[in-house]
């Protein structure tokens, strides 16, 4: 059976572009004499979806969209995914199988047990066997693939469709799963994913297909569009898994999420507060190779505290990469504020609140730019800051968009070296400089949290593998300094809790919104 | 048989606290000669508790909890509410039954259809049924006693408990299904629910129970905690259900959960940004009832735009309610960011930039009121507001805590004249001057959007009703003002994301985070 393969990168309610996007897919299969074409889960929609998945109109649409698609398929079967309604009204993932332009069949996803949808996602009823071309073909939705254990006794053939996120690691752990699926059941495996990113969820596509004795015999591209044709009858070679650099990965989402945020949702410039630090330096590259650098601005915010060295590597970064850029000094405007408040805070020592004033001024410039000039404004925080709550709200903290909240800060120079590998992007002065937020004289990182290296192995091991601070400690780490950043961890929910959408890359991301719940008494005293 | 309902208010993992109130009223009920003590659904763990639930050691400390609670159960029987694990490791919400000291039976939770904690919660086996006192007993877990229609066939009697939130409407609601409940099953229902804030969330109590022919024959506080005990052989007679004014709940919903908030977390004082306008002013008068004058801080920032009336009214507020206020105006701080930002806006001519620099310069003012004397902010934006986008980002929408995003501006006025009802709180100036942010000469609410009682009417089909803008437009509202307010309420849902927590009294809250994806077609062309 000759089987095309359709990795598109759609828009969530983008009904005329998705449907544009699968009918010409639709006739590049037929054109290849395709019997069949596969698209992701959920491709006529998009996803994630969330609330609108309640929403009959946006089913409506979805259904329209399946009966024009439908109308292309001639001479073709199509297997192309969408939400549609249990007969309870509730919501739940379909794959509908057309033939001769008509659809025969919905097969819908058994299993919610993860994913941006759960909410608003139900059960249904999962897999199901139909004949094709001769064949007993499994049609199995997204994570039901690794519930069932029968499809070795039931299927010549198992096509399974997903909307899985690129996360660290996603690629290798998916290809030994499915090797190992392939072999366990005996059949081979056609496995379609989304491909694209939606505001803070990127997909990574790698599509691939699998003989049956667990060999990969295909696999599409990673972080971009891509369509293949297999026949399932040909001695298809097994060719290797591409060689897998976990940075790389990092970088390529990065920036796959960045232009399709800016693309798909219509914005043009950005704009960035751009210190001379590490964090400001890695977003400004990482923007100016996923939008140009004729649509990123940097502003620089110097204040009396500021290094000269900290203006000079921002300003050399903004040359070398030919961004255009404001310094734009705080000082008169932080001693007009700070005068201003004498009345309630005169005579009290300078301390946190003084330090934060600066942030938040900065944080007024950037947004000046953002509601005077349509910029859209990136936030710089990383992962480790994120966490600990190292920042100010309103300040620091501020932004439309975060590109490095779910990436720590030793993975933060990680990108930096990969970006540096052919030529100095980012100066290496500012890779070699101490982290210092320059809010006092001689302010470095080190005053309140232990070395990166150490407090992002705790953080890993708290956030990612979800340990104890018992078996943090047991495991030889100081035990002062995990009960501190626990300490941080656990208060700083709330003001992760006013954060702007982060683009995922880890498995653990912290989300905005609610992660735990704000009134607790646990974490911090049990 | 005598049963015990102990409609008490935990705090989220404060299983020290939790667990001596529930030991207490296990006391109390033992020296009433009860036969069994009812708790809430998730008593143990109080709720929400979000990603918690996936936490093993959390489970642990229920588990803990519940063997010292059983420890004090001789001579009575008690249903008391945790999260356990399933065989497969996720978690469900479980009644334990305790009989003679020991955990005999988990009745679990079989729908998980709607609720903060679905995403970590996942469905147990449903209904059980146990001899007490020679009865059979139908334990029923939460929103299960929507789905099972067999409860007259199998039980004596029902006894049902409850994590249900208020809102609006919500306990004339409640009283009408179970009176219709126990009237279909002809059989008695004793009910008990949680109460108190967690948060952004409110358990308004109002445990009840009903005798076989849908009569209530008994009815715990609403918003407070309350303990009864119920001989189920005894004529009961049957009792009203206290009128219900929906202001006054909404009013006491409000007061329970600023003075939660501020209890469980640790918070002490308040601090609010006070123009002078009916939102602050709310807000005052409900601080001040929640925490008391002595904890609360006005402060009032004028600007150049301000009128003296706002000034005035803002003053005459705080003098009245007895409450320490600070003016702070803003004109200096405003002229020098404006001057800073010359070399990239000047020549440009005033607009929505220079009024959000106005309100985000009074921000930064509320924060230094926070960072230097711990207070805590309240955000004073209404729900009309709120789901049109009408404030600035990190200026008037900060805060640490919303009281009124879930509140329509026409409920904001019914407010005010409830909080007015025996004397003047809020003066009657406040009420009566048309609405303006005062961040231009002349500015009015008017000028953006159509008055209150319209946009709050389309709102509300919009959002509590999922109404189409073509049912609305069909209903005989104006196709321009639909189109428009719909405009802005999707447009204004990356604002919305970065919102502080809501405290929810509405049936369908706009809740900060994901709501609907930011990335989308969806709405603004469909």
């Amino acid at each position: 059976m000759k089987i095309a393969l359709a990795q598109l990168n759609y828009t969530v309610g983008d009904f005329d572009g998705n449907t544009a996007k699968i009918i010409e897919a639709v006739n590049r299969a037929k054109g290849e004499a395709a019997d069949l074409v596969v698209f992701a889960e959920l491709s006529i929609s998009g996803t994630p979806a969330y609330s609108l998945l309640e929403k009959v109109t946006f089913l409506e649409h979805c259904e329209e969209a399946l009966v024009e698609i439908a109308s292309y398929c001639d001479g073709i079967s199509a297997l192309v995914g969408l939400p549609i309604q249990r007969e309870d009204g509730a919501t739940v993932s379909a794959m509908a199988l057309i033939q001769n332009r008509k659809v025969i069949r919905y097969v819908t996803k058994e299993f919610i047990r993860i994913g941006d949808d759960r909410p608003f996602m139900f059960g249904g009823s999962g897999v199901q066997y139909v004949k094709m071309c001769g064949k007993k073909v499994a049609i199995v939705v997204g994570e039901d693939i690794y519930k069932e254990q029968e499809y070795g006794r039931n299927a010549d053939l198992i096509i399974n469709t997903r909307s899985s996120q690129y996360r660290r690691g996603i690629v290798e752990k998916r290809y030994n799963d499915y090797c190992d699926m392939a072999y366990r059941y005996n059949k081979p495996i056609v496995m379609v994913n989304q491909v694209g990113a939606q505001t803070d969820v990127a997909f990574d596509g790698s599509s691939a297909v699998y003989n049956d004795r667990g060999g990969m015999v295909a696999m599409l591209n990673s972080f971009a569009e891509d369509f293949r044709v297999i026949d399932t009858e040909a001695e298809n070679p097994v060719v290797e898994l591409p060689a897998q650099n976990r940075t790389e990965n990092v970088y390529k989402a990065i920036i796959l999420g960045l232009r399709d945020y800016f693309a798909k949702n219509g914005y043009f410039k950005a704009c960035i507060g751009m210190s001379g630090g590490i964090d400001s330096a890695v977003v400004g590259a990482l923007a100016v190779e996923a939008l140009g650098a004729e649509n990123v601005h940097f502003l620089m915010m110097p204040s009396q505290f500021s290094s000269d060295e900290s203006v000079v590597d921002a300003i050399e970064m903004a040359k070398r990469m030919g961004v255009e850029y404001n310094v734009i000094p705080i000082n008169e405007a932080y001693k007009s504020l700070t005068d201003s408040l004498i009345p309630v805070c005169g005579g009290t020592p300078f301390g946190v609140t003084e330090e934060n004033i600066q942030s938040r001024i900065r944080a007024i410039m950037l947004m000046a730019m953002a509601n005077k000039f349509k910029y859209t404004i990136l936030n710089t925080t990383n992962k480790s800051e994120f966490a600990t709550g190292y920042g100010a709200l309103y300040g620091d903290y501020i932004g439309d968009f975060s590109v490095l909240a779910d990436v720590y800060k030793c993975e933060v120079y990680s990108l930096a070296r990969y970006m540096n590998r052919e030529r100095e992007v980012i100066p290496v002065s500012i890779l070699e400089k101490e982290p210092s937020a320059e809010l006092y004289p001689g302010q470095k990182d080190l005053d309140y949290l232990p070395p990166y290296d150490v407090t992002d192995a705790i953080l890993y091991r708290m956030i990612e593998q979800g340990q104890h601070r018992e078996e943090i400690i047991n495991a030889g780490f100081d035990d002062e300094v995990v009960r501190h950043i626990h300490s941080r961890l656990v208060k700083a929910a709330a003001k992760r809790h006013q954060f702007c959408p982060i683009l995922r890359v880890s498995t653990k991301p912290l989300k905005p919104g609610v992660e735990i719940p704000l009134t607790t008494r646990y974490g911090l005293y049990y």
